[in-house]
């Protein structure tokens, strides 16, 4: 990249030398918001250039490292006013061996077995299973959303369990509510103000950092449509257009379509009333096609993943749906690894 | 296939031959259905064995195949509760050249420029130019829903133009209504009863049919969606938010989402009302799963293309939104050609 030249000068020296060359703290931060950059299924990339990178790569203790997961929770939860942020962490040692996050995110609320029904996020079910088998206590009144404790597998593949603060400063939490209906916030519905991944391998410059974490902020329908909408995670929406006096008889009346309108609603309003940042998804299509712009005239390509770009919710209204992108996936990147689901 | 063990042998023999052979009216029948079934993009595979053929292959004439296009709507439309119809005209001949149905569908709305405002179907701007050039006179007073003339290009290429009869047994029409809003059915809004597709090639065991025509029922978030929501449509969202009451300077508060789901209901509703038979998004997903279990119980796989199948509004609450398909395109099949476009 134009901005520095040198960089892929040293790296193309250094392997030719079969060296690994290291990044300075200036390469890293770039390095990290090219992978932001080039990942086709994030529609919040208009921002990239404003992420924020703390260079934490001598960092290899799970305490130390702990502690400073929550001052990235701190710096990036900013009182609500969101800040794009990412801490790299130890890479990938020589002999293969390396640190990891096994939460998928900072932030995860705890599942519970309870006969045949569950309490809690489905999808978090293992990971609550392996921090009560780390050594981790569930609060004596369970509830769907306890906070999960950050699990942290050592070079020697040893989990080290550690509780977050219960400190809106470091957790950051919204009480849903609705402007139009009261029995909305009885129904005690609450999300995370900060979406912080923690289980994607940054891969940059020929090193692999498994240990790390990012976040932007939300856009509403994550939380409404998919989080606590989807059938196999909270699936809200029977019980959403119950209390709106909907017959569920019949999938013909609309009443998903009607529950899931209101229940992003009530996300985008008590986000707002909280004074806790968050994006609706028209407004972030808008800014995707901004960002496609804005590449363009530099005179890059987009790539993108339609069925990952285009909003769960009223597709057809978003200028996404009725475009098409390659889905060619670039480095530096943030990966999936097999060995990261717990 | 399993039914027809002699077709595929006497097209094995016949290509070591360089012959072409002459398929039965059963295999063209059986043909017809594998290329539905085998159709990447359609939600409505369920009733593949349910498709009616009509063996139109001695037609070449372009005025007896509009005669046979007004029995095929006739047919198809049955007073409402309409069947899956295929009729298959004659084929391309050895030297190349076909006659070919201009219109991407039988039944389609005219778009007239109107100083730099359109009037009609903006889909159909370029078939309504062809169509006035080749001779047909629009009606005296212009609608946004004057029904335009098929267009037929003969083996010549020379265009032939006929009108469709205002016959309601042949094209039939809903006008739309909303069983809450009385203001609605003010807006004038109407949709065909018949999506009949006339502009695809069906290629099936080595010979290309440019001419045919099939059609299934509508899916309702097709009308009321994309056809008659979409920006680059009739683009009907904001005069329905408008009479909602709904405020449209901000997309935060979901007025896009709000009149979609007023304007889906509307079209299911007046359809159910006038006894005129399409689907919910949601009993086509489940239709859909049906038909990928039945498949898959018979040794076979469905193929899909993602971006098609899940619908238009609501996408997270289709189950087809938390599957993936493999994209692959299998023969017999319905296929674009690049000069089917007016
Ligand atoms: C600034 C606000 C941001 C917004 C609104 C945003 C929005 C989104 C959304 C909606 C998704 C899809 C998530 C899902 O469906 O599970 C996504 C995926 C993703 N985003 Fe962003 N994002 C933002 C910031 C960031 C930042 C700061 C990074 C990294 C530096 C990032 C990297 C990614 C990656 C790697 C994925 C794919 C995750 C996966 O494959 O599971 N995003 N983003
Ligand atoms: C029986 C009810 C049927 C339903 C509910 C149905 C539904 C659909 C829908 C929703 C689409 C996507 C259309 C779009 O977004 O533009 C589609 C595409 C398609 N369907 Fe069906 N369909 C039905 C019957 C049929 C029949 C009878 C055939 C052929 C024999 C057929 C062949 C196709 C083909 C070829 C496409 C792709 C069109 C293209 O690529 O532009 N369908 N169908």
């Amino acid at each position: 990249p134009a901005d520095f030249p040198d960089w892929h000068q040293r790296l193309t020296v250094a392997a030719a030398q079969s060296q690994i060359p290291t990044l300075s703290t200036d390469e890293l931060a770039y390095a990290a918001k090219l992978a932001w950059r080039n990942n086709i299924r994030c529609i919040g990339r208009l921002h990239w250039r404003a992420l924020q990178v703390r260079d934490l790569r001598h960092l290899t203790a799970p305490d130390e490292i702990f502690e400073a997961l929550i001052d990235h929770l701190r710096v990036a939860t900013n009182n609500g006013a969101i800040q794009p942020l990412i801490s790299i962490f130890t890479r990938e040692e020589k002999n293969g061996n390396f640190l990891r996050i096994i939460n998928h995110q900072l932030i995860r609320y705890a599942c519970y077995r309870n006969g045949q029904a569950l309490l809690g996020d489905p999808q978090n079910l293992a990971l609550t299973d392996l921090a009560i088998s780390s050594g981790w206590q569930p609060p004596f009144t369970r509830s769907a959303f306890d906070i999960l404790p950050i699990l942290i597998a050592d070079h020697h593949h040893r989990i080290h369990h550690f509780s977050l603060p219960r400190d809106p400063a470091i957790v950051l939490e919204v009480p849903l509510s609705h402007p139009d209906y009261p029995w909305f916030e009885r129904l005690n519905l609450r999300w995370h103000a900060v979406p912080a991944i923690s289980d994607m391998v940054l891969d940059a410059a020929g090193l692999k950092y498994p240990a790390n974490v990012f976040n932007g902020w939300y856009v509403g329908t994550e939380i409404a449509a998919r989080n606590l909408g989807d059938v196999h995670r909270y699936n809200l929406l029977p019980i959403i257009a119950e209390k709106m006096g909907l017959p569920t008889h019949s999938d013909r009346n609309l009443w998903k379509d009607r529950a899931m309108i209101e229940l992003n609603h009530a996300v985008l309003h008590s986000f707002d009333q909280h004074g806790v940042r968050l994006v609706d998804h028209h407004s972030a299509s808008k800014q995707f096609l901004t960002f496609t712009s804005k590449e363009h005239a530099e005179g890059r390509e987009v790539n993108g993943d339609w069925t990952w770009l285009v909003p769960p919710i009223s597709g057809s209204t978003s200028p996404l749906f009725h475009r098409s992108y390659a889905e060619t996936v670039e480095k530096p990147g943030f990966f999936y690894c097999p060995w990261q689901k717990p």
